[in-house]
């Protein structure tokens, strides 16, 4: 597959025209940012570490049923993936509270809920992300409120596939954030990546941060926390 | 009614309890603040005058068939209402979109959208007044989505009665904010008040601001524009 212009290039990742107008090719970089790219930094070989363990999830999910946009690997950072039009929505569960949430409510981290929780942020860096609710999205065009009743049914979907992934990895699906993508049909499928960049993870047993929460507060060893991530899932997966 | 120890002193008001335990006494104060209190002022009159307003709007509800928790004018300043036990949550329903809204996402005042928005803020002063979502509240034990549906459903009910009675009288509702409280059979009624303190309103013909903003952004003329609202109010609630 040859790699034509780049159509986009984001903070963790390049997406390149392909010459199937209905494919791209996502490369995974090894930038690390945080908060709203003021943190940044190169992680070598972070690429291959979340494309391979984007590409295992993406792999199961779809194996369970559920629509997402990649297709296959292209070699170890380069991902074959439908095109879609990405909503400008990130789309935030939390089984457990942490991080912003926790931050903005004055609740403490860890904190166990008894309902699962959806955001949603308004995807723009110039605004920093900010958090917004259905009748936003829906004022603003984003989405229907039809489309939004979709994206949570995949994301509870989702949700309850990966907690129980995970827990067999014997790690803690704390939270994640996902982005949805209308394919040239309408459909809304599951787009852009998942991985520790984009999750909560901690040990099931010690509570050890295995994500990018590492590289957030400076807990370092951020590269070899994904390693373990991928290893612990690849045996799951491979049982 | 004999007032008995002060319940609780906000930016706005003061709640007194009263001899009877089921009622307290809601008093209207004379101070103006703005942006989580940063911003202080006191204006003669004012309590007087957001005191009628609420009393008209809630006795106007009242007869179309909505539960609040006021009952009557004590004089001028001071109200008996009943005593709930009020949900730490500001409902901000908005028909054009203005203030925070605009703001957080980029968007610009006066946009039409098609839809009518609900905002839910976590009243915390300490946190400046968070935005939310249902999710949250839940997860907080606030309120149930059973109870928020109820919220919903009446602050829709509220905002069609409001948007019909301020177009009469050549005002737009462009938003407003509301508090619902608990009574101890735990029946969910609006509390709280409703005036240009907690509305948005714009004068039809001219665009003119006729609320709080005057004061936040220094427009000038803050009571003589309320007091405006009050006698457009009181000539098409008489006729």
């Amino acid at each position: 597959m040859e790699l034509k212009d780049m159509l986009y290039e984001g903070k963790a990742k390049q997406v390149f025209l392909t010459e199937d107008p209905e494919r791209v090719v996502v490369r995974y970089k090894d930038t690390a940012t945080a908060f709203n790219n003021i943190k940044k930094a190169t992680i070598v070989g972070k690429g291959k570490v979340t494309s391979a363990i984007s590409a295992l999830l993406y792999d199961f999910l779809s194996k369970a049923g559920v629509k997402t946009h990649f297709e296959e690997l292209l070699d170890e950072c380069d991902q074959v993936c439908r095109r879609v039009k990405v909503i400008p929505l990130e789309v935030v569960v939390r089984n457990t509270i942490a991080g912003s949430m926790a931050q903005r409510l004055g609740l403490e981290e860890g904190t166990k809920p008894e309902n699962v929780i959806y955001d949603l942020f308004y995807k723009s860096d110039e605004l920093g992300d900010p958090l917004m609710n259905d009748h936003h999205a829906v004022a603003m065009k984003l989405v229907t409120y039809e489309e939004l009743q979709v994206i949570y049914e995949l994301a509870g979907r989702i949700d309850s596939l990966l907690l129980d992934l995970f827990r067999r990895a014997g790690i803690h699906l704390v939270d994640f954030k996902m982005e949805f993508g209308r394919t040239a049909e309408g459909e809304i499928i599951l787009a852009d990546e998942l991985s520790p960049d984009t999750c909560r993870l901690w040990d099931i047993e010690t509570g050890e941060k295995l994500d990018k929460d590492r590289f957030r507060r400076d807990l370092g060893h951020v590269r070899e926390a994904y390693e373990e991530i991928l290893h612990r899932l690849q045996k799951v997966i491979n049982q």
